[in-house]
C-alpha cells in the first residue's frame, strides 16, 4: 500500500443524510453516488443497510451501477445489522463492511449497559461474521474521542486479530482539539504498527472537524471520513472540500502526502448534492460557498487587480467553478447541449438527455440567458424524479392584500383529472390546501425556501419544501420554474408523491 | 490587566458587512450594536470611516448610542483616513482607532509599491496621528501569515514605540494552519513581552479560522477579531460562537481563560443578525445552525433518551436558544408581549413597542401560535425600518401555468396614490415589473430568497431581495408577511427605499 496516499471516505450518503431534513430517494442517491465516483473518493458509505427497506435497496443499487469505487455500509455489531450490510454491497465490485460499537465510559454504562469485557467480544465476533461476507472490514470505536486509551489499544488490537483491515477513531461528539487528536492518533499509529490503516472521522460542534482531519493526518491517519458540504449530524461531519484543498494548497506542508480527488469535480458535487437535499452551503462557506471566491471591498477588489494572490490562495477554477458562464441560448443545438451536460458532469442515457433536452427548449423560449446553474438544478429537478402518483396540469392563483387568496389546480391521479380549489391566508397557502383537498391527505408544512437559481428577473426559481403528511416521517419535494407559484405546487406536489412512494417501499 | 481574559473584538459590522450582499443602513447598525453590547463584546469594530458618508454617519451615531463597550473604526495609514475614523468615534465613551498597512511581501510589492523602509516610516506615522484623536490604537501588520517574522519584529516594535497597544497580526488570506500560527505568535508573544496585547484575526478560506484562533491564544494572543455567524470577506472570519463556546466547553484546557461574553446572548445575536443582513448559517453550521443542536438518526435518539451527554456536549438553552418556543397568542396583553421582546433582547423605545404590538395583534388574528422566530422577524422587519419614499397600499396577483401571469398595485409616493399593473413570467416577475413601472426606476434582480420563518402553513414569509437599480450598488430588501406575494413586493419596494436613501445620503 502506498503510505502517502490518504484514503478519501465519502459518507455523505449515510451521515450525511442524517442531517435532518436531508432524506433522499434511491434515484437521487444513485446521482450522488455517480458524481462521487467521478470525483475520484475511494470508499463510499452508500447508507446504513439494516435502517430500512429504502436505504438496503438504495446501496444494493448503487453497488450494481458504480464501478471501480469501494461502496460500504454501516452496521451496528450486531449480526442482523451485517448480514443486511454484506447482502446490500454483495454486488459491488469493490466492498467493504463497516461495524462499530461505543468504547467511551460514557456510552458502554448508559447507551449500551455493557461492561468493557463484553464490548470486546461483541466487537470481535462483529469483524469476524463480516469477513464471512467481504474481505475488507473496517471497525469503529464509537466516540472514540472521549475513549481511555488503555482500553482502545486492547480492543482494537482484539478487533485487528480477527481480520479487521482498517480502524476509525472518531470524535463523535466534535470535543477534542487538534493537538489533543494528534496526541491520541500518534500513541495508536505507533500502537497499531502498520497492521491497519488508521480512518478519523470528526464531527463539527465546535467548527474544528476539518483542523482536528489535518492534524490526524499529519500523527499517522491515512484515512479520513468526510462529507460534501460538511453536511452530517447537528453540526455536521469534516468538509471533504476543505479537507481536500487544504492539503493541495499546503503541499509546502503535506507533501508527499496526496489524495485522488479530482478537485474540478468538487464544485458540481457540492452543487448536485445541495440541490438534492435542499441543504445550501452558506455564502461564507470555506471553498464552496458562492462568495468564497468573491472580493467585495475596495481594497481587495484594489490589490486582485494588481496581482491575484494578494487576497486569493485558491483560484475558482482550481475546483470546478466557471465564474456563472453563460453557456447557451435557444439557438443551441442538441449536440451542444449534451457536450455542456457530460462537461457539468451528469451522466444521462439517451431517452433522459432527449426529455432533459426538451425542457431546456421550453426554457430557452422563456428565458433570455441560461446559465450553468440553471442546467443543473435543470437536470435535477426534470430528470431526476420518482413516479408520479399526483402531477399538476393546470394552475390558476389569485392574490391580494385585502381579503383571502385562492388557488385552482387540476391534478392527474391515476389517469383521472381531479379539479379543485381552495382559499388561504396568502397564495402559496391557498396552493398548498387545494392539494390537499384534491389528494385527500393532510399535509404538515414543516419547511419552505425559495431560491433563484442564477440572476435576473427572469431567473429560475428553486422551491424546497418538507412537508409531513398524515404524521409520518417528514419528506421533502423540490419544484424548479421561472414561475414562482408553480415552483411552489411542483414541489409539494413532489413531497406527496415521495410520501407516497415511501409507503410503498415499507409496505414491499 | 487581567492576563487570563481574552478580548472578544466584533467586527460583523465591518469584515462581516464586506461579505457580499450583507450592506446595512444605519438603523440596522445600531440595532446590532446594541445587541453586541448585550452580548458583551469588548471592542467592537463599528465600520470603516473613510470608505463613505454612510460608513462614517453609522459609526457616528453607534457611538453616541452604545454605553461602555469599545467603538472602533478601521483606518488606513493614510492620514485622511485616520481624521474620518478620530472624528467617527469622538463621541464615544470608550473608543479606539484602528489602523493598518500590509507587510507582506507580495502586497508590499504589488499592492503599495513601497519598500519595508517606506512602510514602516508609514506606520508609526500613522499610528502617532491616530494617538492624537485617542489613546487606544490598534495597528495591524495586513497579511501577517505571509509575512517575514524579522520584518514583522522590525514593524512591531516601532509601531509600540510610536504608541500602539494593540498588535493585530491577521491571517488576512485564510492560508496558514493552527500549528504554523501558534508557532508565529509564540515568537511574537516572547518579542513583545507585554508591551501591547496580541491580537489575531483569521479567516476561513480553507475551513480553520476557529482552530486558528484557539491555537493563537493558547500562544498568547489575548484578543481574537471575529463575527458573529462567522460573516465577512469571501469565506469569512472566525465565528465569535465557535471561539466562545470552544473556550467555554474545554475549560479543562483553557482554564483559568475566560471571555465576558453572555453565552445566553449567542443565539438571539446569531438570528437578529442572519435577519438584518439575509444571510443564513447553513443548518450544519457549529453552534447557531438550525441543526446543531438535532438529533435525526435512531441511534441518537435513543442515545440522547438515555444520557444527554452521550451525543451532546452543549446544550441548546446554554447559548439562548429555547427550542421554538410557543410565546404569545391573540389574547397576550401588551404587557407579555412587552416583556418578550425584552427577554429576546430588543430595547425599543415606546412608540416602536406600541407600532411593534399593533403588527403582532394583526399577525394574531392571522396566525395561531406565534413563536419567537415569529416576533424576531417581526421586530427586524417591522420596526428596524428606513424612510419610506414607496409603500404598498394595495396589490393584487393573477398567476396561471399557460399564458402569463400579472400584477396590479396601488403604491404610496410622496402623498400621491400611484397604480399600474404588469404582465410576467411567473407571478413575481409581474409584480417586480410593475413596480418598476410606477417608480420609473429600473431594477435588476441580482438575487431572490424565501424563508419560511417557523412552522406550518400559516409560518410567516420572510423574503429577501438583492436589486441593482438604474445600474448603482445592489441593495437588499426585506419584507414579511404570512402572503409570500406581499412578503415579496414588500420586499423589492423596500430594497427601492434603501436605493433613495442611500442616493441622498451620497449627495448630502
Amino acid at each position: 500500500m502506498d503510505n502517502n496516499k490518504i484514503i478519501i471516505f465519502d459518507t455523505t450518503l449515510r451521515d450525511g443524510e442524517q442531517s435532518p431534513g436531508a432524506s433522499m430517494n434511491t434515484e437521487e442517491k444513485i446521482q450522488i453516488a455517480l458524481q462521487l465516483d467521478r470525483l475520484g473518493v475511494d470508499v463510499m458509505e452508500a447508507g446504513f443497510a439494516a435502517a430500512s427497506a429504502g436505504d438496503f435497496d438504495a446501496i444494493n443499487q448503487i453497488a450494481k451501477e458504480v464501478d471501480y469505487i469501494r461502496v460500504c455500509s454501516l452496521a451496528r455489531a450486531v449480526d442482523k445489522d451485517i448480514k443486511a450490510a454484506g447482502e446490500a454491497v454483495a454486488n459491488a465490485r469493490n466492498k467493504r463492511i463497516h461495524t462499530f460499537i461505543a468504547t467511551s465510559p460514557i456510552h458502554m454504562e448508559y447507551k449500551l449497559k455493557m461492561t468493557p469485557d463484553e464490548v470486546i467480544k461483541r466487537a470481535v465476533h462483529a469483524v469476524e461474521y463480516a469477513k464471512s461476507f467481504v474481505d475488507d472490514v473496517e471497525f469503529s470505536c464509537e466516540d472514540a474521542g472521549r475513549t481511555e486509551i488503555n482500553f482502545m489499544k486492547e480492543i482494537v488490537d482484539a478487533v485487528i486479530k480477527a481480520g479487521a483491515t482498517t480502524i476509525n477513531l472518531p470524535d463523535t461528539v466534535g470535543y477534542r482539539l487538534p493537538s489533543e487528536l494528534y496526541d491520541m492518533i500518534k500513541q495508536m499509529y505507533k500502537f497499531i504498527d502498520g497492521r491497519a490503516v488508521i480512518s478519523v472521522h470528526n464531527h463539527n460542534d465546535l467548527g474544528l472537524a476539518t483542523a482536528n482531519s489535518l492534524a490526524c493526518i499529519q500523527a499517522g491517519a491515512r484515512q479520513v471520513e468526510c462529507t460534501i458540504n460538511g453536511l452530517g449530524e447537528r453540526a455536521g461531519n469534516a468538509a471533504l472540500e476543505e479537507i481536500v484543498m487544504a492539503i493541495k494548497t499546503r503541499q509546502d506542508i503535506f507533501a508527499p502526502l496526496y489524495t485522488n480527488i479530482v478537485c474540478k469535480e468538487i464544485y458540481p458535487s457540492s452543487r448536485l448534492v445541495a440541490s438534492i437535499t435542499g441543504i445550501e452551503p452558506q455564502p461564507n462557506k470555506a471553498i464552496v460557498g458562492k462568495n468564497a471566491f468573491a472580493h467585495e471591498s475596495g481594497i481587495h477588489q484594489d490589490g486582485m487587480l494588481k496581482h491575484a494572490k494578494t487576497y486569493e490562495i485558491i483560484s475558482a477554477e482550481d475546483i470546478g467553478l466557471e465564474k456563472n458562464s453563460l453557456v447557451l441560448g435557444k439557438h443551441s443545438g442538441r449536440h451542444a447541449f449534451k457536450d455542456r451536460l457530460s462537461s457539468l458532469g451528469y451522466d444521462l442515457e439517451a431517452s433522459e438527455i432527449d426529455k432533459a433536452f426538451e425542457k431546456f427548449k421550453d426554457l430557452a423560449d422563456r428565458k433570455k440567458d441560461i446559465f450553468d446553474d440553471d442546467l443543473r438544478a435543470l437536470v435535477a429537478d426534470e430528470i431526476i424524479k420518482i413516479h408520479k402518483a399526483y402531477e399538476i396540469v393546470t394552475l390558476s392563483t389569485n392574490g391580494c392584500n385585502k381579503g383571502h387568496a385562492s388557488a385552482s389546480l387540476t391534478i392527474r391521479h391515476n389517469d383521472e383529472l381531479i379539479s379543485d380549489s381552495a382559499l388561504g391566508n396568502g397564495t402559496v397557502d391557498a396552493l398548498f390546501k387545494t392539494i390537499d383537498r384534491i389528494s385527500g391527505i393532510h399535509g404538515n408544512l414543516k419547511d419552505y425556501h425559495v431560491n433563484a437559481v442564477s440572476q435576473g428577473k427572469d431567473a429560475l426559481a428553486k422551491v424546497v419544501v418538507k412537508v409531513q403528511f398524515d404524521g409520518d416521517n417528514a419528506v421533502i419535494g423540490h419544484g424548479l420554474d421561472l414561475d414562482t407559484m408553480l415552483a411552489t405546487a411542483k414541489a409539494y406536489v413532489g413531497a406527496l408523491n415521495s410520501h407516497i412512494l415511501m409507503k410503498k417501499q415499507i409496505n414491499k
